[in-house]
């Protein structure tokens, strides 16, 4: 993961010429649970506070960070650790995937998610259950996989049907096989700083790999995250401020969340409108991590829809110093974060490292 | 708890005119955790967002929330619901307090409690633990509490020395005795609305009653969160997500921290360092909770000491709508909220409502 990556796609701000790195290696990062600094509060104003600068390749340059190229970039490490694992004990990860109901879009996931698996050697189990299946009988096909050696992680993919208790099923995974990192214990863990979770959700936990890898400076940066949903917004806000920025979440009752979003350095969107955020309403230099998956109509496109964000990205483009394109920014990273918590479960539980 | 309290020592803005309010009745306010509103994202910022407004009792006043008659009120009728139990079931909620070592401010805390238990019908007992005890000896204590049916709270005073490891022992209560509400799991069903955590720590519970019973409005608002302990900060940022304020918390890795205090409505500081928010930090009309609690050298005091909070109080009572005087603010509320998780828990134990 700490391994050299390329940058394709780099835009030169306000001129929109592309210029491909092929040849650059991210510096060292700090885990994506952050730096475990001190907090010693300095009362006067004047003195001095850990200082941060712009710290991102290519000076002036607005860069796309291309999330394709780092997921594949982790793949292959984990492909390798997989193979690593399977020489030494004879044994690989396994994954296990609940899916209720027939939404095409779930099933969508699912497919890329065992493509995934598939692709680095994690061995997948699917259970499909019908859409008027009862509680009982989605809670006792979790309770097996929890109980199951060969499983180390367990997806329930949301979301459930309505008849179904989301938060109670969620709390019926094992924390321990808990790879979406939706479980509340490891969300409380994850919230307090000092503890650890077993696993940090896998969209937050791509959104800070891929700030990480691009060298973003963290620490002291004034932070937005425009959405508060638990499987995104709320964890992206632990792991901001574990890292030190000052974080500020923006949400439907905020008032002027542009006037908030204007002054921030980093902004991350989990909203699911597509284009809601303005060029105008970054701040110029900003680094911008789009985590909408938004489906809009296109008659252009063969299927008669293409996906897009939650930021107007040519606007943005010309404003900020790097952002995410969607698609091929923060999902393949995710996914990425699937494998490789899925990865670090078996290893807790084969005790080898 | 929704019953009348009495304001006592209203301060006129920049006259520092007092008034007394002896027939105040708060308006009828939410749960400490917030109403569960659907997260509807209106993409026009032209567009009707909920409207706040000023809702203080006194119009262009600077109000001084009294947290010592809003305690007295809450003990009141803990005591009243701790008798009616007893009558009805011949039971008494009971709480376990564990010290380890002989700090001077712990064995303060922990007489405060102690006596208030006793003023409103809680059992108490009391484990001390010498400075130099094993963690074993210690996680023992622990567990024998948790298996005492008598017992339906436990307190493990903090800070712990620094060979004992804290979050673990934190761990090791009960959730379902934890009334500090510390736990990793009541943590993360804070953070996750949509859940209900068993307990809310005592502190921030206790600032979320003063400004619903200040009926203070929070949806919307702009609050800012000064320092993130797992205790106090980080707990009263959910509160206040789950109450549909826009919340920034400020730490001390933020650049120029008093530009984003100066723009917030609400105002929770949680520093421990005297008079470190001034009154030129704090926006015309804002409502300030003083969470400090500082002790300062005072010659003019018998035990040469006073305790301050982190706000300059006589600067900040000549800009704000209403703040909480230290002491006599947040402190007497946040004993009261450990009374009352205390017997919340009993009564689940008891099956009693």
């Amino acid at each position: 993961m700490r391994g050299g990556c390329n940058w394709v796609g780099v835009v030169w701000r306000g001129r929109g010429k592309k210029t491909r790195y092929s040849s650059y290696t991210p510096p060292k990062y700090p885990t994506v649970l952050g730096p475990n600094l001190p907090d010693v509060w300095i009362p006067s104003t004047k003195s001095q506070r850990p200082q941060s600068s712009a710290s991102f390749p290519n000076g002036q340059a607005a860069a796309v960070i291309d999330g394709k190229s780092i997921a594949q970039d982790i793949k292959v490490r984990i492909a390798g650790e997989i193979r690593r694992t399977k020489a030494a004990i004879g044994k690989c990860p396994g994954l296990a995937v609940v899916l209720v109901g027939e939404r095409r879009d779930s099933r969508t996931y699912i497919n890329i998610k065992l493509r995934a698996c598939e692709e680095v050697g994690i061995a997948t189990q699917i259970a499909k259950l019908p859409e008027n299946c009862t509680e009982t009988e989605l809670l006792d096909v979790v309770s097996d996989f929890n109980e199951d050696p060969s499983v180390h992680g367990i997806i329930v993919q949301l979301p459930l049907p309505q008849h179904l208790d989301e938060e109670k099923i969620m709390t019926v995974v094992s924390p321990e096989k808990d790879v979406d990192g939706f479980h509340p214990l490891n969300m409380g863990n994850l919230a307090m700083r000092g503890r650890e979770p077993l696993f940090i959700p896998c969209a937050p936990k791509g959104c800070l790999e891929l700030l990480l890898r691009f060298g973003v400076e963290i620490i002291g940066k004034k932070s937005v995250v425009i959405g508060r949903s638990k499987i995104v917004g709320l964890p992206i806000s632990f792991l901001l401020q574990r890292h030190h920025a000052t974080v500020c979440t923006v949400h439907p009752y905020t008032k002027k969340p542009e006037e908030i979003i204007s002054q921030a350095d980093i902004v991350v969107s989990d909203v699911g409108i597509p284009n809601m955020v303005r060029g105008n309403w970054l701040k110029p230099g900003a680094v911008v991590i789009d985590m909408g998956t938004n489906l809009v109509k296109d008659p252009s496109s063969r299927s008669g829809f293409c996906v897009t964000g939650d930021v107007c990205y040519k606007e943005a483009i010309k404003v900020v110093s790097a952002i995410t394109p969607v698609p091929g920014g923060v999902g393949p990273v995710t996914i990425a974060m699937l494998l490789s918590n899925t990865l670090d479960s078996s290893k807790r539980a084969f005790g080898f490292s």
